[in-house]
């Protein structure tokens, strides 16, 4: 049986909350480059709101299909407050500086996406352990297995939140400025690239010598990728 | 005349908003910490409110004494929503990745600073030029009167925001994992260092071979800063 791709497998809706107005073609609706920004982003920043007002926290984040997931404190008034709420959750990765001849034409280039959905918490105590098992495979594989068993006591105190995102945009801006036309002026103009990176890892101080460093971790550092 | 320091010139107040809950031994309301890291930080995440719904934008931010500003177009929905509505401005700044025994200890060395206010657009175009000016400076020294001129319809077209900090927040995680007490457990445990840097700076195709990159760019690319 083929499966028809329909435009909703590839984009997400643009609805009034998530329709692009300013530098739309910078932008894209498509899964595909959502889930590319939010799986390269080491971190996000979550939008809700408690009577009225902003909070952005930031926090680590998982994704599995179409669902993003954090994690934290069974206590933590955000992860409690954020319950069945509406939430924003943005990623961002700076790329770097953009410099023009003129003011007004100065950028960063950068990758960033918003999401848009409906927080929840986790309640089953299996469903944590293998979220917060896959969180950890993702970002450092193998690593769960040979860890201390996880104990129940401490997925007790775990919670766990899942967003199924509903809408979601990606921006990008990528290259030189944008003011060639403006190159007779004499002053430098190009990008100065901003790069993150992991470094060599640093063994903790009572660990015994003989724990070296597993493949997987070597491999994470090596390939320039942050997660 | 001798000026004394009150709490409130040094600390930010504790309010129902702003008192850290978890892990409140990471935790400072010290106007220098809260400083410190919206200086050192690219970019921040603004959080505001659309209907109720919680919103968080990327984007680029300066500081004067205790204000936060930003811009962008002057049609831009976000910049117009937020006018005069309570925001959320956070600024974090990942260090690197804490790997423990057990699942439960594992986290991020971080730095991020939350701070709550009411945003506001700025009116006057003078004001606008300075704190654009500000906002050059501040990220490339030297660069604002060697660009091509700003001209008035620039100015007009663009939208300038700021916030006072009325509250904020930093909290912050240092050092190797807590969980000491588990040595005994064979497996690698440490941190893995995370570091976002400048690099060489790469000239617009069209810039012609005379402009080269002026000595405050090249010192802020060698200082390790990011703005
Ligand atoms: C890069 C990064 C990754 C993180 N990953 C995780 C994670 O995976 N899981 C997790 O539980 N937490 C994570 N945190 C910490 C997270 O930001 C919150 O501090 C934590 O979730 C507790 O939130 P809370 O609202 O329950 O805290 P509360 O203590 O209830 O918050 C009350 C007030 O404390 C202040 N505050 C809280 N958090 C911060 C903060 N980060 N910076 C400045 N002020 C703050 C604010 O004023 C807030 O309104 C991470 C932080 C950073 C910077
Ligand atoms: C690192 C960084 C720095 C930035 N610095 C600035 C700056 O200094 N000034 C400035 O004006 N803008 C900056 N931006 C772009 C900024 O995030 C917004 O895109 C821009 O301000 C337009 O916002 P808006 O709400 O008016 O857009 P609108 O087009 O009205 O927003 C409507 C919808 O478009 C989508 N959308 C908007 N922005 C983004 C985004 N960044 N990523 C994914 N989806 C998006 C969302 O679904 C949003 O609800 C920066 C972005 C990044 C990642
Ligand atoms: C991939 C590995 C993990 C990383 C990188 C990670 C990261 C973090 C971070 C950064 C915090 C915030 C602490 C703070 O407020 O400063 C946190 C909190 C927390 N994490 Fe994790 N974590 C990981 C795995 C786990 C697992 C597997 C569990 C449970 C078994 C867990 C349970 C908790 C709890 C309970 C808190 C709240 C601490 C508190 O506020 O009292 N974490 N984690
Ligand atoms: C320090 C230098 C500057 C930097 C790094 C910078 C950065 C940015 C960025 C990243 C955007 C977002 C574009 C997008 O949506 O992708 C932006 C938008 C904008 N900037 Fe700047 N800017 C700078 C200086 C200025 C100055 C001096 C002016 C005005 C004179 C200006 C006017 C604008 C305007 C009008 C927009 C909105 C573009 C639109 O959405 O149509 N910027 N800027």
């Amino acid at each position: 049986m083929s499966k028809l791709s329909t435009d909703c497998d590839i984009n997400f809706p643009r609805t009034d909350r998530s329709r692009i107005r300013r530098e739309p073609h910078l932008g894209s609706y498509l899964r595909s480059d959502v889930y590319a920004v939010v799986d390269a982003s080491p971190l996000c920043h979550i939008g809700y709101v408690i009577d009225g007002a902003p909070f952005v926290t930031p926090t680590m984040h998982w994704r599995k299909d179409n669902r993003i997931y954090w994690h934290g404190s069974i206590g933590s008034r955000f992860l409690k407050q954020v319950d069945g709420a509406p939430a924003c959750v943005t990623c961002s990765l700076v790329d770097g500086y953009v410099l023009a001849r003129s003011a007004l034409n100065h950028a960063v280039n950068y990758r960033s996406a918003m999401m848009f959905g409906t927080a929840n918490v986790m309640e089953d105590l299996d469903d944590r352990a293998e979220a917060l098992r896959d969180f950890m495979e993702g970002l450092f594989p193998g690593r769960w297995d040979t860890l201390r068993p996880v104990m129940e006591k401490e997925l007790r105190a775990t919670s766990v939140l899942w967003m199924d995102i509903e809408e979601a945009t990606v921006k990008a801006r990528t290259g030189p400025p944008s003011d060639a036309d403006e190159s007779h002026v004499p002053v430098w103009a190009g990008v100065i690239p901003m790069q993150t990176m992991l470094a060599e890892g640093q063994p903790a101080p009572e660990a015994s010598a003989s724990t070296r460093l597993p493949d997987p971790l070597a491999a994470l550092i090596a390939s320039g990728r942050l997660r």
